[in-house]
């Protein structure tokens, strides 16, 4: 039931693309999801310090059933320019909804804490993120990398670099699911301070390191290990987190479906890492549905899609982390490192 | 840092109760937690299919600040007649917030599926549901029994018996939390069909069964196994679940945090069901603040607590499958049996 897709990634779901654009000074970055076609979308919001635009209108009763892209983005709330960014590249790509003769491009976007991660953040009047969006939609591929990459170029865990993520999974039903993550969460995406990692009973080959649990459980597998406890960078209150994602697929689901999709992916952040969802992290999933597939799924077969989305978040998460390489300047090692 | 209170239930809250009342051979009941003062109260649903009463009135934007009680109930939507009983008997005892000149309780309340659990639901008009409610008021009490009791009292999971669980933590700040639940989940609560449960990694001591997990992990450890599709009871999509719940601290918390506590604890319920949160499931979590141990917690602190509230809960749901009990007519085997 839990094989990949060809490549591992949320480009797996036919019809995206993912674009990557990064600033090693800056240590931060965009990652833009394109659809090729627009998708249906959800949003759900679950932690306590989120940075969004364009998430009301993606709620099941408002009009908007359709997306042109997502945008992840490091900067904290400066990032949010990323999507204008966006925006004026699918413009001159005339992408859009059209508006009383007008094309409008509906780009949601959400934002990452990643200015205390020792870049340099000093920018000025016009923070870099809206040129960085825009480089991102030239970049947008479907073989894209992840690790220290796009909205993960910054991004720290508890005692470990973070990065982005991706992984896919086809269904019995022919369905395929992908999941992208920018990993930055202020909790432990392994066992304590082992090299395994919590998502270990999800992972699909070795593509996290293939360690499974540690046995037995390590003392302080339990123990609440916070980023910035860790590194008394001030206190915890003063440094925001985050773990903003994206869960696709190709069935066709309604707008409500694609925000329950969103619900479920939530999971794996709550399997992926220890602990999530906390007032300092602005955690949140974005859903698409293409419907590319053409598959319409039964009531029976939705909850393997849900389930699933859970265990490919789960995964993404952990393969972000797996996957980050070392910086000039780092806060925190890499994975690799350990 | 995670240490269980004296009684290791959701009791070790100062100024709470809990009370059950259950029917054999209806195979259902009740549970009711009672706030000896009126309690700051927050609800998060993320289940696909819930039966609640009074859940709007707990959002941080309304205007009702805190509460009398909350019940969990089987029955189905039915099962919310024992908000009524437990009003009824509240009434009695002159509890309520006064709007008037009346005394109004307020007790929000939610239910969970166990209609084809194998029980007798041949109430006719009358759903014996209320009467439930009634007579749990009256068995209120510190010192309750977990298992196959109250609104556990039907309860299935994926393969075994659920039923209603308890557990508490007391935290370096001297905070008290607590929780309780009737599970009754779609999925899992056990790593596939091992003994042992998801939620080992918190455990404490050997509250449900000392196990740990087992070594390697188990072929089919992330299979989707669902309860009505194993037993082949009609389809999936004809047959509830739902997995209730109440997190209770006596921290000093607004009704905002209070929201805060009930989502965080909802990581409870992704740490001890695969899958869970699924479309059929109305998972949903109540959250009371007592505020009787007088402390306000410092940001810091606070997510701490949020943590713990995932531990409690996921302890707890496993909790309650474990100390099922069998009965004539069980549809599933108890844990201690398997």
């Amino acid at each position: 039931m839990f094989r990949t897709g060809p490549r591992n990634l949320i480009t797996d779901v036919a019809g995206l693309s993912v674009g990557n654009a990064d600033d090693a000074r800056l240590k931060s970055g965009v990652t833009v999801v394109l659809c090729e076609e627009p998708a249906v979308a959800g949003v759900q919001v679950l932690g306590g310090a989120p940075g969004t635009r364009e998430t009301d209108l993606l709620e099941p009763q408002n009009s908007i059933e359709a997306i042109h892209a997502v945008v992840l983005s490091g900067g904290s709330a400066f990032g949010l320019d990323a999507a204008s960014g966006v925006q004026a590249a699918l413009r001159e790509k005339n992408i859009g909804v059209e508006v009383g003769g007008f094309r409008v491009s509906i780009v949601p976007a959400a934002i990452l804490f990643d200015l205390r991660n020792g870049g340099d953040k000093d920018w000025g009047r016009y923070p870099p993120y809206r040129e960085l969006g825009y480089a991102a939609v030239q970049a947008a591929t479907a073989g894209f990398p992840i690790g220290t990459v796009g909205a993960g170029t910054g991004a720290l865990t508890f005692g470990l670099k973070g990065g982005l993520g991706s992984a896919s999974t086809v269904l019995d039903s022919g369905v395929t699911i992908g999941a992208l993550a920018a990993v930055n969460p202020t909790g432990s995406v392994t066992v304590g301070r082992s090299r395994h990692f919590w998502a270990a009973p999800f992972e699909i080959g070795d593509e996290f390191g293939g360690l499974g649990y540690p046995d037995p459980m390590p003392e302080d597998a339990r123990k609440i290990l916070l980023k910035y406890r860790d590194r008394h960078v001030g206190t915890q209150a003063e440094g925001g987190s985050t773990t903003i994602a994206v869960i696709a697929t190709d069935a066709v689901l309604t707008k409500a479906a694609a925000k329950r999709l969103a619900i479920a992916a939530h999971d794996g952040f709550a399997r992926a890492v220890w602990p999530t969802h906390t007032p300092a992290d602005g955690d949140l999933v974005f859903a698409l549905a293409t419907g590319s597939s053409g598959i319409e799924l039964s009531a029976d077969a939705a909850i393997d899609l849900y389930a699933a989305a859970g265990a490919t978040m789960a995964r993404t998460i952990s393969r972000g982390v797996y996957a980050a390489t070392p910086a000039e300047g780092d806060l925190f090692p890499v994975w690799s490192s350990r």
